[in-house]
């Protein structure tokens, strides 16, 4: 606290102020110890910042994407149960990674939450660490994490309900489109759904063909470019796992475009249930999406609580049959 | 003040520091004391408000749908300016009626914001008004409003967009799928576009068949739903226009499932532009839903600077051709 002070030109009295925002502090003096408090790294300790300023009663939610389905709804489902407890949902879009990198660097000077929740993203360990010497919890939806509490379907295992239902359905080439998300190519959730793929075909006994597997960043568009690919080869797959409903929705046009008719010409499943995908006649894995929003702010509530958290909880996916998948022509 | 300490049984010194948010005060307390205050609908003076607390560098985001593409893109846009100019977005969803007017209601006695964003659903007067005695800006982004700057398209002129397209193309019978928010069932935005259609008939000359309208609450399922009502007239129509592309991807699916070709069989247009209408080849209306958001939040800025905002902004619209259109068989 004296280093940030000393930096900041101010007293000790004022830094303390301005770090637990304390009204009467002028708008450009707190401005000034905030820079010095996150140049200096400066954390509050849980204690003092109990002291200062008691619960806020305020959640951080940070979100990748904020206009795709699947994070809007993790979002509705989490703010429906933090509402009714009073508490306030802030809401914080990190575009990219520098967004998040920014984020996490300004947040616990100002000790503006009790807790953060991060949907469909990863946190750093330093970030982690570094909010929970604060006291600040963290809990993660809609992504499987190691290290704190979150909520999510096993992608490997929703990877293999896809692809084990072209196998029963006795489709022996089968293509695959993954996804990467690009602002985050290291998030786990891809590589999951991409071993289940070649999990399930080694099961099978089928041979790996690499030129079947196709991997683009996420985005309608980017799946009909993949199917287009896939329908270069000089031997097309009869069928195509797609990462992720949106993905498949491009598929589709690709091969309405090309004349092709689903599922007789070629089969597609998706991963999610989105809203359009029953519009679409789209066979799927269904996650509950909403539920996942509202199982993170009960187990966040729980935290908050002081009780002990489960360490992660997994919510089952199901495979939805409808019109896009069918026996390959013999 | 005095009638809110006398109610929750408190000094007038406890009663203050409760309503601006002052740390040193029991949660239970506080809790009394914001009862109080909300039963007498008491409103703290701007000026007092002020003194006791400043700004909050905080912004409500009140919205009906979260997990709908058109809100969460509108937030999006919003949040991109906002987060910038360091004001904290806090998310309010209010489902139903009644969760608005409890958010109306128990707001401006706790003074948490500076400004309050609509997205996409009107304020009663009384709400407004209470807002505003209050120091609290009010900006609405997604529909027209009147009494407080607004960004939005012109209902009627999207509808114009779309149905003299298909007027151009030589349709002649041509149905309407229009939609009710079954929350907010006055809000003016679906009342202009089924004016547009009316008008759009009339100037064309033709007569009006009152079986060629549907009206169902928002969704897909219920734009499948309408189409097949289409369906069973004696005469259908050769055209469609809905309200939305949620709607309109409704009413492919029933044609498909009927076995119609879109566009040789009918054809149909939507409004907005999802994300989605690229991927199903559906001619739209699109509106910049994003942008409004982008504009709405610039429009709060300008208000917080203490500038003279417009009355509102309307951005245009525009029809995008593609493949669910053309001229009827004769």
């Amino acid at each position: 606290m004296a280093d940030v002070a000393r930096r900041a030109g101010v007293s000790m009295a004022t830094a303390s102020r301005a770090l637990s925002n304390h009204p009467h502090v002028a708008a450009d003096t707190r401005a000034r110890v905030l820079a010095a408090a996150e140049q200096l790294s400066y954390v509050i300790s849980p204690e003092a910042s109990r002291l200062a300023g008691g619960a806020t009663d305020r959640v951080a939610v940070v979100v990748p994407h904020l206009s795709r389905w699947f994070f809007a709804a993790l979002l509705d489902g989490l703010e429906s149960v933090l509402r009714p407890a009073d508490l306030d949902v802030l809401l914080y879009h990190v575009g990219d990674a520098a967004d998040r990198r920014e984020f996490f660097r300004r947040l616990p000077a100002r000790r503006k939450v009790d807790a953060v929740v991060v949907l469909g993203m990863p946190i750093a360990d330093g970030e982690r660490s570094r909010l929970e010497s604060m006291g600040v919890h963290i809990v993660a939806a809609g992504g499987q994490v190691e290290n704190y509490p979150y909520v999510s379907i096993d992608d490997a295992t929703a990877g293999r309900q896809a692809v084990d239902h072209l196998l029963f359905l006795k489709h022996r080439r089968i293509g695959m489109i993954g996804t990467v998300d690009p602002v985050e190519p290291g998030w786990p959730a891809n590589p999951g759904r991409a071993r289940a793929y070649h999990a399930a075909l080694a099961d099978a006994g089928l041979p790996a063909d690499p030129g079947l597997a196709v991997t683009v960043a996420w985005g309608g568009l980017n799946g009909a470019d993949a199917m287009a690919r896939l329908l270069s080869l000089r031997e097309p797959p009869t069928a195509v796992y797609a990462h992720s409903d949106e993905v498949a929705f491009g598929a589709l046009r690709t091969l309405r475009r090309a004349g092709l008719r689903v599922p007789e010409d070629m089969s597609v499943v998706g991963i999610d249930d989105h809203p359009i995908a029953e519009l679409a006649d789209l066979t799927t894995v269904a996650q509950p999406v909403r539920a996942q929003g509202v199982l993170a702010g009960r187990l966040l509530l729980s935290l908050l609580a002081g009780e002990e958290p489960p360490a992660g909880i997994t919510v089952p996916t199901q495979l939805v049959v409808r019109g896009s998948t069918a026996p390959p022509r013999s």
